[in-house]
């Protein structure tokens, strides 16, 4: 049984994971038999008001938001070892380029949060496969931009020149499928950043993603 | 094309709704090809940290983080017409039990949101389809249950033995199936009323509820 760590940022696109996609990534993971044990940091996040879409002045925990995912099953991201697992797996959202990094106010000069650095460094010269859907390969086009890894992230020019600063190089796909970097062992799929995607769009890239990821890990 | 209106009581399984059975829900309907509106009513619900699974003592808004289930696009429950619809479906979590009636503390005395009431006999006065899942099939058998619904709820004895009750008639499933209900057009399954399930089993309970429901649509 191969053993998946997922890192989570929350619960609600506007400011944590896309919960959709960290839902699909669970569903799918566990059709394919993987053992799945999920992470999030224990930092806080600013609240949005996801039926205005307006940020409010509140802050929340994004380890607590997480839970609420996961049935209470998260850990604190800094008890994460690589040597426990077989791959690694980012759902997207806001969460990912604003509470594991801030992508969303910096870009390609983002800083990452220190123990998301030190989880996908240790999986990569591990050579363990890691999976990001959305935005989340924002992560690995700033922490591995030298190994110049082959992702995807969408149709938005400003977002896929930003990746492309970082050090990745951008392919283009549809919402239902992934991009694969033998290489890297990097595999990513679009998901949300199509925002008319729907849901089934959604899970089926991210099925075939499951797929690659259990399959090298 | 099915049109499915899918009621919300928040967005965590402690205090809203269990977000993998609200996902399932939506990505199976989405794989039936059926249009989905999301409603939530415009009520407060008692935040639970779902880290720790202990009250605290913040009041969240049902519509907001029900939204996050749906990416912003939910509506105020009052604007459910069921000349709009060609069936109803609830996602279970304690939301369900503690926001749309208050049967986790009254069990079959509960009170039901009058709003709720009102969907649900609109819809089962019209003869179309109504699903239910995990916890959330308390509120057909207290709704209607003049009308001896058969219904599924798990396995615990005294929450089986309140379903009853209140005038239902208790069907065990495994977590994989549903129950069918011809008479009353009610669909049903049991989801993570078993709390040990896996996703991909919640998964493939709801896919076939799903499947029941359009086909009665």
């Amino acid at each position: 049984m191969k053993k998946i760590a997922v890192v989570l940022s929350g619960a609600g696109y506007l400011d944590g994971s896309e919960i959709t996609e960290a839902v699909s990534l669970l569903i799918a993971l566990s059709q394919a038999g993987a053992k799945v044990t999920c992470f999030a940091p224990d930092i806080e996040l600013s609240e949005v008001n996801h039926l205005k879409g307006e940020a409010t002045s509140a802050k929340r925990s994004v380890l607590q938001e997480s839970a609420r995912i996961a049935r209470g099953h998260v850990q604190n991201l800094n008890l994460l070892q690589e040597k426990d697992f077989d791959g690694l797996a980012f759902p997207g959202g806001y969460g990912a380029a604003k509470n594991l990094c801030n992508w969303a106010e910096k870009g390609a000069k983002c800083d990452v949060n220190p123990e998301v650095r030190r989880v996908i460094l240790d999986f990569y010269n591990a050579s363990k496969p890691i999976a990001a859907i959305c935005i989340a390969p924002v992560l690995l086009a700033k922490v591995l931009g030298d190994k110049k890894p082959t992702l995807t992230i969408g149709n938005d020019p400003a977002t896929i020149a930003e990746l492309q600063k970082a050090g990745a190089v951008h392919e283009e796909c549809p919402v239902d499928d992934y991009i694969s970097d033998r290489e890297t062992k990097i595999v990513t799929t679009p998901a949300y950043m199509y925002d008319d995607a729907r849901p089934n769009e959604v899970f089926a890239g991210i099925f075939g993603l499951v797929h690659e990821l259990v399959e090298w890990a």
